[in-house]
């Protein structure tokens, strides 16, 4: 958390940390100034000191409202001394900011920007101040992110309430789902219209926005062999099949940029194939077991091994023995999440030195297992605090895989046939 | 254009572009993917070839999608070379992708990544290949935003929809304060609730949503003396009084990122007082006549110059005659338009050389004047497209300044006073 930022700091010896770049999808600078208008300027902080917001003049009081020690940018004195040149004019600010600050030796540089932008003032800047030494780190090693990983009770409390969101919208979605007619085999609503994913996507949108919530990532609704590719968001033309696995992975943030939640559920409408089913079930023992092995002190790859070695258990190849592998476990058990949907801890195997779970952490546990040739995928995802008794799901959410259809269901050839051929299970997972 | 993309990089004499990061707020990378679920990878275009798209495996058919010839980056590969070091593994990606496209020699990099990621990758690619030249550009003089300054007539088709679409959500805001009550000069609503700002902010994203629109950058929605700071967003908490002038600027964009609009309108609710409608008046005057200067083939910076001694004819501070000043004209006349809501052409008249009107500029045309002092700001604003008969606004909205006021009035004593003040005046405006 915040209170430890100097230890990270001082462990890479670092003399401070420069951001750059505005406050919005920019979780190293919204990290310090909360959600704010701020379209880009800097952040410095000295090791040991609060930090310091430097803005455009048109920008003094949003910069003003962060609460931050803030000063306007003296921008067209600069460009003027720069002759117009936009990265000149920058490394002049900056070579200001960095020598007001004593930070010319050692700095971390960090912030989204153009990376033309960052090649070209940096290189000025180094002219300008040849100690300086602006060092990037990668971002799972980063000290700022470092930091980021463990949360205080006030971000806790805020992912808190974006599950607590989360979970109203998912649960809408699901009883928009079920309340539909099914002709054919497909949703269809009550006016005889083909439901297709777009319009789920639609609702979803409007849902998260009813309470205060952006999607800035998108949401994925992946059915039958989009399901079996990991990262497909589904196809917004296409219809929406009973008894086919969807893929429904939900990551909102705060409105004004902020913290996200992350959960994932997957549903058969109807009834399930035995082989979703099967797969769903060692899905679900997966999460179980990735659950019960959530405690301070362990290591984040161990928690990835043992989810590999389960699977390889049950006949599925995995990134441990296969790392190209597009079938079977292709992916990590899970990230840790914050103003970012992805951040630091990883639970890479090949990380070095792994991250070890700590009290504050907050980290997505997700098996999944992914079968595009057979037209299917599962996974299963909540977000958890790491606390001394191990994972708290921080909105909990029901898993079932089969979510029985209320409306009515008509022409049922086509549904029949698939019927036939997959055995639809009756029983209720979860 | 696309179809200038080629002459654009050979003046700048560039073996071609290489674009980093992902396709969504990463508008260098989404001009050529169009909206997509790409959480990161390269994009390389020798110029006069096609470009190619490098993704991560788990993102291959998301890829696919795009239309553009793409590849999986062998990640593992390069990691265990790299030894897990991720700056080394993207270095060694990199350099199997400059390579393959013949690009070692000089290349405009761009796209939106972390700076240190930047820093560092590209150091170590420096030295992997010795005659690279990776080389940035100013955001006003990169090749690819000078050929995406211009829009082909699917582009423009888009815009005008997202125009469409814009100004419907303006009505409903207009609508809505308008039927609101009034209480003690501020709005109330039927159970007698002050209506506040973020009621507002909320509404409009609600309303975006219904039509599948994102409102990424916020909305600008600033009462009084924070009207008279031209990028203040306003205050939440902020009840919304009648007779004060309201600059509301509005710039969504497509979902999934896509082009955006961006329309101000200054409004008084009820009444305007004199000294509102005094620079009301200006400000319209600068509108027309700025609207009337955009032709192909005029500088700029002509345009912003003629509006700057316009406005001191008139007795207002200018950035012309006074650079620093916070109170008169204080910013540029306008901006091109596009993936991103604020791109070249650029109005600043120290620009060298200065961007000349061409038919496909989207630019907006957007005189203000603003007195933080006095309580008071006016912003009037629209997108038009450049063509042979000069500008074309492409979602006319109506410009009055007073929306009068169609709920009940009670409890009038402070606005009563208010009003004795302000000596509001009747006149429709626009």
């Amino acid at each position: 958390m915040k209170a430890d930022l100097d230890a990270h700091l001082e462990r890479e010896r670092l003399e401070g940390l420069l951001v750059v770049g505005p406050a919005k999808h920019n979780p190293s600078m919204a990290y310090f100034t909360g959600p704010a208008h701020l379209g880009g300027g800097y952040l410095a902080r000295r090791t040991g000191s609060e930090p310091r917001l430097y803005v455009f003049p048109m920008e003094r009081e949003e910069a003003a409202r962060t609460g931050l020690r803030s000063e306007s940018l003296e921008w067209h004195a600069a460009n003027k001394q720069a002759e117009g040149n936009p990265f000149e004019t920058h490394a002049i600010l900056l070579e200001r900011i960095l020598r007001d600050n004593e930070m010319t030796g050692r700095v971390l540089c960090c912030g989204i920007t153009d990376a033309g932008f960052a090649l070209e003032t940096v290189s000025r800047l180094r002219t300008k101040i040849p100690s300086l030494e602006l060092v990037g780190f990668p971002e799972s090693r980063s000290p700022l992110n470092q930091a980021r990983a463990t949360k205080d009770e006030t971000e806790l409390t805020r992912i808190r309430q974006m599950g607590q969101r989360t979970i109203e919208v998912v649960g809408w979605v699901a009883d928009f789902l079920t309340s539909q007619d099914v002709r054919d085999g497909l949703l269809v609503n009550r006016t005889g219209e083909v439901v297709r994913v777009g319009d789920v996507k639609r609702r979803i949108n409007l849902w998260l926005a009813e309470r205060g919530l952006e999607n800035p990532e998108g949401t994925i609704f992946a059915i039958g062999h989009d399901a079996g590719v990991p990262h497909s968001v589904g196809r917004d033309d296409q219809p929406i099949p009973v008894g086919q696995p969807i893929v429904f992975d939900i990551f909102p943030c705060e409105g004004g940029g902020g913290y996200f939640y992350d959960l994932t559920r997957t549903w058969c409408l109807g009834h399930a194939p035995d082989e979703v089913e099967q797969v769903y079930q060692d899905v679900r023992e997966a999460y179980r077991r990735g659950m019960d092995q959530v405690h301070e002190g362990v290591e984040c790859r161990a928690l990835q091994i043992a989810t590999c070695e389960f699977f390889e258990e049950r006949g599925h190849p995995t990134v441990l023995n296969t790392p190209e592998t597009l079938e079977g476990y292709v992916h990590s058990l899970g990230h840790g999440l914050g103003l970012a949907v992805h951040e630091p801890p990883h639970f890479h195997p090949l990380q070095e030195p792994p991250d070890i779970l700590t009290g504050g952490h907050v980290v997505t546990i997700e098996p999944g297992l992914y079968y595009p040739s057979r037209n299917l995928g599962v996974r299963l995802e909540d977000t958890v605090a790491v606390g001394p008794n191990g994972a708290e799901v921080l909105a909990p959410y029901p898993m079932d895989l089969v979510l029985p259809m209320r409306g009515n269901s008509r022409g049922q050839t086509k549904s029949r046939v698939q019927a036939k051929k997959a055995k639809p299970s009756k029983k209720r997972s979860g």
